[in-house]
């Protein structure tokens, strides 16, 4: 396996203070709607908004002298390049972020306000890898990828990390984890995490309806792909295959798919509102949608949830609300 | 005075878990619009939503075995009824809240299904006080008011000693805080708690422009009133003349007054969604849109902001975010 259970412990020493310890967030009313003990483990509250603050820190004071140095790449269009750019910012390294020309601008306001360098490319004709792989040759800058680099996924372990010692001091002992799923990275490490601390409780996988790559995945035995590339409003978790790192972790671990359709998503941006008073985006919101879905499973267990991301524009957020 | 350190630190050992560590929340964006390092303490993330809780929990187990036996009276149309009613379903106890019968019941919702009993009065020709009077007189309950009381008092002060101590282990020292103020009971608590921890952070009273009956108060040196009962969407902010203890407290604290119009409110809630990804209602904005009024006199400062209650529906925080 890429990472072991000291890799997790390793990257949350490294991460401090750059990486909050989000919220552990639970509500009478969100446990009586799904008949189980929910505990929210607020990520959306991160700097940037997002858990991919943990990773990207991990990778790169990992290799700090270097980033410094020679810069750092990162291929992205939304919550990884935030997280990048934020921590390149913080210790003074130039980051430059290979995204589609196609990308709104505005999803990269915050990077660009960073002082990140955008390169564009053109997703018909160009490979982001390729681009980024020409800026390191050039320049030796170091590459962070948004999942499949074991510091990466080292550093997303410490939610894990955080959510079981949360729940334990909560007097709370987990029975499942419904965990945001896309590249897999945060999955991975959230399953070594509970892998090493609490053995006995089910990993379930969230993805949205139509895009779920890492659950066929994991039945198939191999990498399968999703058909489309788009087309939900839980952009962040449209990656089109799970990782080459992510995938036996997640087989290995015995994780169990589950989906939301877009409307559930919005419906659980509405109700972490509600409950929780906390901005999620729909992606971020998914594991929460998928829980509500498939609530009969879970009839009078622990169970721990990821809100993974908070960007969300004011327009979806008002269409959340709206329904 | 009414309180002492020593008695915030008491509460402090006495709310927990009942009442959540929230986290001390910052962005390089707000940071930039303000023109000061701007650390926003998140009580709206508190169960049921408001700091509320902290007094109301500290209040409540002193005086555990008297509420469990004879029940608890409270009078409010808000927070503070919510949190009494959060409070007396976790130790068993009943709880009864005297409120307005013109009170719109979804603000109430949370606290009937916590098992609260409601009783209604006429604004117009009957007083709450002797309607919770009557009951304590039939039943023995404990009354437990939303700010003159030493014990609510001291419980709103664990706010304060948390963001202090959250601020320093964050590298900060504070120069200011600014906290949403109302009978007083918060601001007074966080006073006292500043002034044995940081004696050098001068004390700001945030209050609804119109309803600034602290800072009249303070500057008078005797209770003002304010001229009406109603009429700001800072509906949390709104009693009408400050506490017989915590204005005291204040005044001797050299506590300053900042106000903010109902459209300033609303655009903190706004800048609290974009900027911190938390739901925070227009009173328990006021602090944040009090300091990005009066930014000029805050320049390179340290401020610690109170984002005191997330109770707000959802048309409102659509009208917020629609500006």
């Amino acid at each position: 396996m890429a990472i072991s259970f000291s890799d997790i412990l390793d990257a949350d020493a490294r991460i401090r203070p750059l990486v909050r310890e989000t919220p552990l967030l639970s509500s009478h009313d969100l446990d009586a709607l799904v008949g189980a003990q929910v505990l929210v483990k607020a990520d959306c509250l991160q700097p940037r908004g997002s858990f991919k603050m943990r990773g990207a820190t991990n990778a790169i004071l990992r290799r700090r002298g270097e980033a410094v140095a020679r810069g750092i790449v990162a291929y992205s269009s939304g919550n990884h390049a935030q997280a990048v750019a934020y921590v390149a910012r913080h210790i003074g390294a130039k980051a430059t972020i290979v995204v589609p020309a196609d990308t709104p601008m505005a999803k990269l306001d915050a990077a660009r306000r960073d002082g990140a360098e955008l390169v564009t490319y053109d997703r018909a004709t160009e490979s982001r890898e390729a681009i980024a792989r020409g800026i390191i040759d050039r320049t030796g800058a170091i590459l962070v990828p948004p999942f499949d680099l074991a510091d990466v996924i080292a550093g997303q372990g410490t939610c894990g990390l955080e959510m079981i010692r949360q729940a334990r001091a909560q007097g709370a002992e987990p029975d499942a984890i419904v965990v945001c799923c896309s590249g897999g990275g945060l999955s991975a490490g959230v399953a070594v995490a509970a892998g090493e601390l609490a053995p006995e409780a089910q990993i379930y996988l969230a993805e949205p309806e139509g895009f779920d790559d890492f659950a066929r995945s994991i039945a198939a035995g191999t990498h399968v792909s999703n058909p489309a590339a788009s087309g939900s409003v839980q952009d962040a978790l449209l990656t089109q295959t799970p990782g080459q790192l992510t995938l036996p972790i997640l087989a290995a671990a015995g994780a169990i798919g589950l989906v939301a359709s877009d409307a559930e998503a919005l419906a659980a941006v509405a109700l972490a509102f509600t409950t929780l008073r906390i901005v999620v985006e729909p992606g971020g919101a998914c594991a929460l949608a998928s829980l509500v879905r498939a609530r009969d499973r879970f009839q009078g267990q622990t169970v721990l949830v990821t809100a993974s991301g908070g960007n969300i524009d004011p327009q979806t957020f008002i269409r959340a609300l709206s329904k």
